[in-house]
């Protein structure tokens, strides 16, 4: 019989549903806006009711369980969303205890970057390495470590904050209120902040060509790139460049054998992957030259998936049982 | 019976060796002059000559086994000092096993950042932590982390390496030959080249007039700090903004419950703390405040105590035994 999970993957923007079976393959999945503005029952509700619409038309057997990543900072061992930024009214909800209650399956919960190294660990670009970093750049940074074949967790499982790594002293303020944080120089946010000044400063480029009726962002400079722009290659040649910084902190930091590559800026990685490597190459120790760079395999589906993998192939969860199953586990 | 091992501390340097009890207690120890530039036989003379002194007068029992701390790169898996930068002329040099054939012991080897960490961690300043980082701040910086109650290896054992993580944009060169390393700014090396310039700047200071008959370095801009001259205060204070920069980005990489400071500029460490928490507390974000900063506890004995404890008190090593001893071990 095939193990499956139902992956539930909440984003500020879209909210996801999947379940996945094994090698991490997705049967079936469902997708809303989420209501990031109207508090954390709207949210429970909404994700409810798109479990409901792919797990009861299966049948029996019911799923193994059900594995949430949801934006941190939270804490895992204890099942709390504790106030997350993008999701507004949320402050110590009990996540992982109201879905096992609501869907009467066991539940685990960890933060959006966790599981996705997770996923990519088990059925996607890290599968086979001990000790890898998953750096997802998108909105911000994020991401999750596995040193020696565990993943990191750290105090309050908060571990693997990379975005927040001191690498420049440039005053550019950071979304966290602090200065010199990796994020604030090298996420797609930054790099479309960078765009925007460059269509400003050449009006007559492809790139701000290109602008005029679609916003100046990380997709934008990508597709003038491709096109041959140089403005928009200087943009990633740049972007490569902050990029870099922040991998060579944690190639000297963790021996990884891997870095993965996720979130919307993994798409332009072919473009930037010369430089980025000559970059670290030029920056870390010779003993740490080697390290393979590559992109995540698993796309939009990294979070359901990863998020299963909390229930199908965990690192090391902790399960929170339904409520209305009485049984009693002797210790 | 008490458990004993002997500890050897290799500096570039000093070369330490000591016979440790239980608890890590320095039960007798011997120091020379490292042989640094004659070559690897020169030191294993020296090491075995050294530990001859302290184990032989005691009969038996003999120590349960050897642990030496060695400068890195090296393969503690395979027991190989590879080619440290202040050893002339090691390249992968078998010591573990040279050790264990010379003395007839069990023996393990792990770099000095390791040690020192695994020392700090069973009898020192890190006792009952599950997740800290050990920094040492002296000629370099160099250090050993912990993670979730396990030391972070990494590929070839090289995670840990602290003091090359990108922290700046500052033109300074760091010994490994790149450029905004955390240890070009903020070791003591780092510190004495501040000095010197401001002893040329302000040359009626009273860091200035000590200087004129002792190189002004840590050591002598602490003593300056203490009888209250403000350019050596101002020194502290930038140090201590440099040295908070690397502690901003372990803490959101690896959520620890401490951060251990060691090395030469530790006793400077109560100066620099007011600034040093104001600036981590000011750089990190909230879930991560209240990290404790605090000096290491074991002095000029980490070393040796850190590499006995590779034998009484291990994380993970591995073990070269003496190829005298024809045990099979079964598998």
């Amino acid at each position: 019989m095939m193990a499956t999970a139902l992956g539930i993957d909440i984003g500020g923007t879209d909210l996801r549903v999947a379940l996945i079976g094994d090698g991490g393959k997705v049967l079936s999945h469902a997708r809303t806006a989420t209501a990031a503005s109207a508090g954390p029952d709207a949210v429970i509700t909404q994700i409810v009711a798109l479990a409901e619409t792919l797990v009861h038309p299966l049948g029996s057997p019911n799923p193994d369980g059900i594995g949430i990543g949801s934006p941190g900072p939270l804490d895992a061992d204890r099942g709390l969303v504790q106030s997350p930024p993008t999701l507004a009214g949320w402050h110590d909800v009990p996540l992982a205890e109201a879905i096992a209650d609501r869907l009467k399956l066991p539940t685990a919960l960890d933060n959006d970057g966790h599981v996705a190294a997770l996923g990519e660990w088990r059925y996607g670009a890290a599968r086979g390495a001990t000790t890898f970093a998953y750096v997802t750049i998108s909105t911000g940074i994020g991401g999750g470590i596995v040193v020696d074949g565990r993943m990191l967790r750290g105090e309050g499982g908060r571990a693997g904050h990379v975005g927040h790594m001191v690498t420049t002293d440039a005053p550019v303020r950071c979304v966290c209120g602090n200065l010199g944080c990796w994020e604030a120089l090298a996420s797609g946010t930054a790099l479309a902040r960078a765009a925007r000044q460059a269509v400003t400063q050449a009006p007559h480029s492809l790139l701000a060509r290109l602008a005029t009726d679609r916003p100046a962002d990380g997709r934008l400079v990508g597709e003038a790139a491709r096109a041959g722009d140089a403005v928009a290659l200087a943009l990633l040649e740049a972007e490569a460049r902050h990029i870099a910084a922040g991998l060579t902190s944690l190639i000297h930091l963790l021996s990884p054998q891997r870095i993965v590559i996720g979130g919307g800026l993994s798409a332009l990685l072919d473009l930037m992957q010369p430089t980025i490597e000559a970059e670290v190459a030029r920056r870390t120790m010779a003993v740490f030259h080697g390290v393979d760079i590559v992109a995540a395999e698993l796309g939009l589906a990294t979070g359901v998936i990863g998020a299963a993998a909390l229930i199908l192939a965990p690192d090391r969860v902790t399960r929170f049982a339904p409520r209305s199953h009485e049984e009693k586990v002797s210790p």
